[in-house]
């Protein structure tokens, strides 16, 4: 553990860390994660982001050609109570274990290399403004606003170079799962976000003013000079 | 002419001040006015909002009972080539007198009170995303986005208060030219901004963020320390 941290750690133990807490929601592919990186490369302090990718609910205990079938785009395919205890562990000022997913075999891969408790926690998916509880953590809410056109293209290139998929399964899965759940929950998020950003994660006003506020905020803790 | 600004236009004279330019767009009773006042207040350096409700055509060569037909919600109700002027204007480091409307009777009121060239100058106003020689100007573009019945309510309070109207004539309006200008035109301008602010001009989160990054790009052209 680095000093810096244990420092922290025995100072607050009893206490909740003071962390900026950043929700970044939207559709497939609108530029959550690419937001995130960003925002976290011009911050001049400690940032972690979590994925909700990496808390799906493990399925190696279906058949293989059951797991195909699970509809992945669902609110409920998502451990919202294990991120939750995440989150929480992180404000306690605790270490947490790097959560993962093995896509190609829909199983979880969670791996023993520990998170240190960061000064600014970016919290990114498709529903991480399904579970209230969250939400109450978030200091800032933002909803990524793009055209579905726009991110099925960028889905589809994502899915065929990086996850191993055919294009035919990727357009089942759309049609299927990923269009009626965008409809029925996802672009519903945006009325629970403080701002919506334009045109996706490289949106250069959206991450200049996003960054230029946490960092407004951790001046105004004390935690950057 | 306060000193401060005298200075500054003899050494500019020929050049272009750097101005931070803010456009805010949105339906009526959006907030727009709202979020501008608040950004204005909490900035430590000089602000102007221009209104584009002040920019509109005078009505007052036609007979009363004509100027109440007008259409006020279209876009070529208001004089963009003026509003463009005065803001080039500003940005000359030159000032620009007082434009004002008088509602109840659709004409111009303009003054002769001078406006000196600021380091922020905010333009709101339900089509200032219309005409792409503004755009082109604005460092950064907010949409309010906000339902459009409590817009509605918002509305019929201040033209009931503020502007001695009656329900009917309200209506009438909305029914008539309001709603079918934001379907065709005002809704479309989200898609022009650069993020979007759900909740309306009361949304604090926005508000910050926004007052942060104007601050940020001040820092960084060493207006402010």
């Amino acid at each position: 553990m680095p000093p810096r941290f244990a420092a922290r750690i025995i100072i607050k133990r009893r206490e909740i860390l003071k962390m900026i807490i950043v929700g970044i929601c939207g559709g497939t592919s609108s530029g959550k994660s690419t937001l995130a990186r960003r925002i976290k490369q011009q911050l001049p302090c400690s940032c972690v982001i979590l994925s909700q990718d990496c808390y799906y609910f493990d399925q190696k205990s279906k058949p293989m050609e059951e797991r195909a079938k699970v509809n992945y785009d669902s609110p409920e395919i998502f451990d919202h109570d294990e991120l939750l205890s995440d989150v929480n562990t992180l404000r306690e000022g605790k270490q947490i274990n790097t959560k993962g997913y093995d896509f190609p075999n829909h199983c979880r891969a969670d791996t023993e290399a520990l998170i240190d408790p960061p000064e600014v926690l970016i919290i990114e998916g498709i529903h991480v403004f399904y579970d209230d509880r969250l939400i109450e953590l978030m200091d800032l809410k933002i909803y990524m606003r793009v055209d579905t056109d726009i991110c099925l293209l960028r889905r589809i290139d994502r899915d065929m170079k990086k996850r191993g998929r055919t294009l035919e399964s990727i357009a089942n899965q759309y049609r299927e799962t990923v269009k009626p759940m965008y409809d029925k929950y996802i672009s519903k998020y945006i009325d629970k976000a403080d701002f919506a950003v334009m045109r996706g994660g490289k949106n250069i006003m959206a991450e200049e003013a996003v960054t230029a506020y946490i960092e407004k905020k951790l001046k105004q803790a004390g935690v950057l000079n």
